[in-house]
């Protein structure tokens, strides 16, 4: 990790000069990789050497992605060798573990932004994952650590390999997790999510051409998305008592990006309003992107930034703890999330790159 | 009731010679009277005859909605006289009632697109509806029937006055009905409700502005929103057992027409997939406007139409009957649902002229 | 044409008993097809008995469309035999050609929503169509009446082939026929066209995804769209004088449907606002479906419809006539003006079925 | 403009710690306001210290806008004082003046984001802007510098008073300098400009609602917006020969941000291709903020930064020049501009704070 000699030629604007680390992104060409492209072309101390992206190596990322121009000359390679100090995953699953593996073991730190090293119990990979094939580095899933620094700061910041939040699992978990770690909610939870069709990925595929998806909400994979193990695994880490039952739905609504989670815990115990703000600020008190807020929070204050933004309210006549979590499922659903893990991986401020406010109207 | 003389010249196309009934629409500047001036259009047996709209009366209509050109010479008037057979009210809380009761008394049938008279329960008006102020027309409160025919058909055919549901409860209500009148789901409802932006109605006022609306998706008066209590109340009727507790969560999406009801009902007892669509197709087979659907069904497929389509399912692992329900807030929601509760009062084919494909894409 | 027994099951309303005329529709699974049907469902006089759409030959209509569920039991099928009396066309370049012509040899009325029959000089088709490929039936093509009534309405009640017109050019020739025909402007014209997104057709395609199309305009095909020489096609026939020349350049925008074609022309003499609204009043003074209106139209206000609405101006200082029109590209540009094409080529009122307000908001 | 010791608390990154020049912002509650607000946080060498918004005086900018929240407990203020080294000024017409004169007079540098200080023309305020008032500072408006530093960078440098272009002009101006220069051009010029709705303002007012906006194209003031004389004006500076004629005519499309001017200018003369666009990147080889592109670019390639993108063709059938200028309204048309313009009169690097890619999708 020492300081290097600038291969890949910057932008018009000669400032980064003293950036320290090198990173790789394996796969910039879906909306995750893009992502993380536009956030680091600003973070002060580490900037991308290589990017690949199968069909477009060679490309110029300008050409192939217009609102990358600013990378000037830099090209979408075929490989990333091993010399890089960080490397972003954002392949399809199981493709994206056998591709971190290599880097992984070779000491090189790994961010996972799909999905393959979330689910920790055994079979899960294979049941919600892969269609019963298995995992292609075990032993890997077992060190990656949970990307989510609300929850796991300390192990973030000496982790080899980080398995990157998904984006309703981000949005569903910092809503719920200090309710459920204060004993506030019993059982039987319910996560109402709404995804802009950026979540979908680039192109989008039969059934989110613009025709059809505009003027339109619906639902889809009703309680069997894999999202669902993935909120129910986290929060069950948060409490000794039994794994709350989550049903998770998740909906497409016509925008590009944000998620919004509207959350519904059945209250364990009487509690007041105020009781409930005390516990979640005091949860998020050193949480530098997740904020407790006092209105219903809208999804576009937070688009183009890494902040969740948190807003807990009680339904008393049914007895209901009703949380919505707001985030730009590109950010701290995805690329602003990874970032961050870097950050804490590499000793860096967490905010570093990251200080942005967000992109309004 | 007689066949009249043409008083409002029509359109250039001469159909519609034999109409019998005479409406008028009080407040036809909302959006929900808009739409009941679209769907009327075609109606083979019921026309418009006047309309009033406060500041743009004189006017012709379509130069105050220049999708209503068709109107032709159709000018807005400042009143409306009792030789209508029907009137329809879309104005503001209070002020439809008060509207309303001249008419009712004096022997035109009368439907309230307003919310003035659905809150049966003493008290709920000035609770929910009127900051205090009490009911204009406490008698024509109770003897009003509310218009949903997949509940009240019988009812609705005699009735003198009709509360047409809220758009949110309409949808929320034919998506839980089958299941709580059968008994299959116990307490602790959750509706998670998403509603296109005409809901707010017309101009939207500060805060529904194009730019700021766009691409956000909020929730707003979490578990405090007047259909809450409609919720629970038509449910109630449905089974001896105390009324289920319903937590109701209305949010903004960014579409103009559709309401998408995401219904969480704890299931009371086991029950099977087939079990499910048996209780809803048994509960809908003689309804002509709402339909069980076997995949998640999609606002779009509704727009234009007075169609509700429900579509139940199981989450197993958490013991959930998860129900989607998906209609036009104008349609079925309002204006489309106001001319069906018509055609039953008028002893008229119950499709009469909302016998429409959906405006797809 | 004779009256017929129900073939094909109609929905539940059982309207229509004495429709004339048999339709079938060759590719009812683009959008022009879906719209054919959703108009032709309310249509007095005719009913589609068949519909092909090729990789979904033998499923239920309402299933691949939920949109067009109304038409029941309706199933897609594999031909259409030529008992019936028109057929729609909506197939690609070339094909559709091919489909229509043992139809329009066959004695079936024939109207081609495709662009196969529009450019009638020759090599036209060949450079602007097809690639080079001769056209499959150039007796045809000759024998064709380009179908827009404005211009053609007595060669269209005769015609046995009709090309319908391109969606653009509907607007644009609309637009622009009056101020050409009265000698009111000059050479070298532009049309700046603007159009929603369902004019690129189902799916979309690479490109058309939501994520990249929503928020954002794009010109495309800049001065090399086939609708150009369509639109000059159209103009020159209006007058003695050469051809005007005309830059066509369209953009796409992002809403699902409309077309607003913005048209300068410079003016070949004086004249006053006045005049001009004379001359365009006097154009349209017997049509039914183009209105000219005295404030710049929306395209909203057309939507679901078959109105065009036009709209001169002067620029006084630049010597520049400049005039809008607006219309819904699936109506007036494509379904909408087919069937009233139809209703001309058999004789019925121009206006059956299409006797419609707009749908607003 | 000595370094400062931090007045208004800085949000959670303590980065900009070197920073040297002090901002004020007048009326930061437009949108253009805002958008400086979010481009100055990360600004190396200016920081806004004080904001003024009338009727929000007094709260934290954070609450009256929640994208900003990175503020932390920065207040709207009721007054600027002049200890500022610049002040941007965001207010309506004729009242920006009489903010501005104070400061320009005291030596603080201005930069008016309205439109008063952009039509030099005697009368030329009266006629457009201000309907029939005169200017309120008469001399500063012939002393201020128009802002477009492809135009007038030495100027710039020195200016005490800029007047930032109009969003339509910017676009326009941009995409046809190069050939109005070259005098590749002659007269008669149409642009047909397209903008999202944030053009119109926060709120947006009546016909700004989202339910009519939506889903629709519109043209408005055709031929009679004020943003024609000032295109018309940067032209006319750029040759010797008379002004040319502009036919400016703005559209609304349904997007939040983004201007799509499509200009089209008569050849004066042959040209190819390829000398087109030699014309155009010798004009723009020094211009860090426009890019001349070979394909049709997006307006949603420059969203949230300070680009325009220029992209010139030939339609050599009608012998015109067609030539497509894409940028952010707010960016390039707004506030970006006003930071390029300050980045030049503070002497600092033209770049500063602008080094930006797009935010896609």
């Amino acid at each position: 990790m020492t300081p290097f000699t600038l291969v890949a030629p910057r932008g018009r604007w000669p400032h980064n000069s003293t950036v320290t680390y090198r990173i790789g992104i394996i796969n910039v060409t879906g909306f995750a990789g893009m992502e993380a492209a536009r956030l680091l072309w600003n973070h002060p101390e580490a900037r991308i050497v290589a990017a690949t992206g199968r069909s477009l190596a060679g490309q110029r990322l300008g050409d192939a992605f217009p609102s990358l121009d600013i990378y000037g000359d830099f090209r979408i390679s075929e490989e990333i060798d091993q010399s890089v100090d960080v490397v972003f995953s954002s392949l399809p699953t199981a493709a994206s573990a056998e591709a971190c593996a290599p880097f992984a073991r070779g000491g090189v730190k790994v961010i996972d932004i799909a999905a393959d090293f979330r689910l920790k119990e055994p079979g899960a990979f294979e049941q919600w994952m892969s269609g019963g094939q298995p995992h292609p580095a075990p032993d890997l899933l077992q060190e990656a650590v949970y990307g989510l620094p609300e929850l796991n700061r300390d192990e973030l910041r000496s982790a080899q390999i980080v398995a990157n939040p998904g984006c309703y699992p981000a949005a569903s978990v910092l809503a719920l997790a200090p309710a459920v770690a204060a004993g506030l909610v019993g059982d039987q939870i319910v996560v109402d999510a709404k995804s802009g069709i950026s979540g979908a990925g680039r192109g989008g595929g039969a059934g989110f051409g613009y025709s059809e998806v505009n003027e339109d909400v619906s639902a889809y994979k009703i309680a069997a998305h894999n999202h669902q193990p993935e909120i129910q695994q986290e929060l069950a880490n948060l409490r000794e008592a039994p794994s709350p039952r989550v049903t998770f739905v998740p909906h497409l609504v016509p925008m590009t990006r944000g998620i919004h989670a509207t959350c519904y815990a059945p209250l364990a115990r009487s509690v007041t309003k105020a009781e409930v703000f005390e516990v979640y600020r005091d949860f998020y008190r050193d949480a530098p992107f997740t904020k407790v807020v006092e209105t219903p929070p809208h999804t576009k204050h937070t688009l183009g930034t890494n902040m969740c933004l948190v807003h807990p309210s009680l339904d008393e006549r049914n007895g209901m703890l009703v949380v919505v979590g707001v985030l730009d499922n590109l950010g701290k659903g995805a690329a602003g999330q990874a970032i961050e893990n870097m950050n804490l991986m590499l000793g860096l401020d967490q905010k570093a790159g990251l200080d942005l406010p967000a992109v309004f109207p």
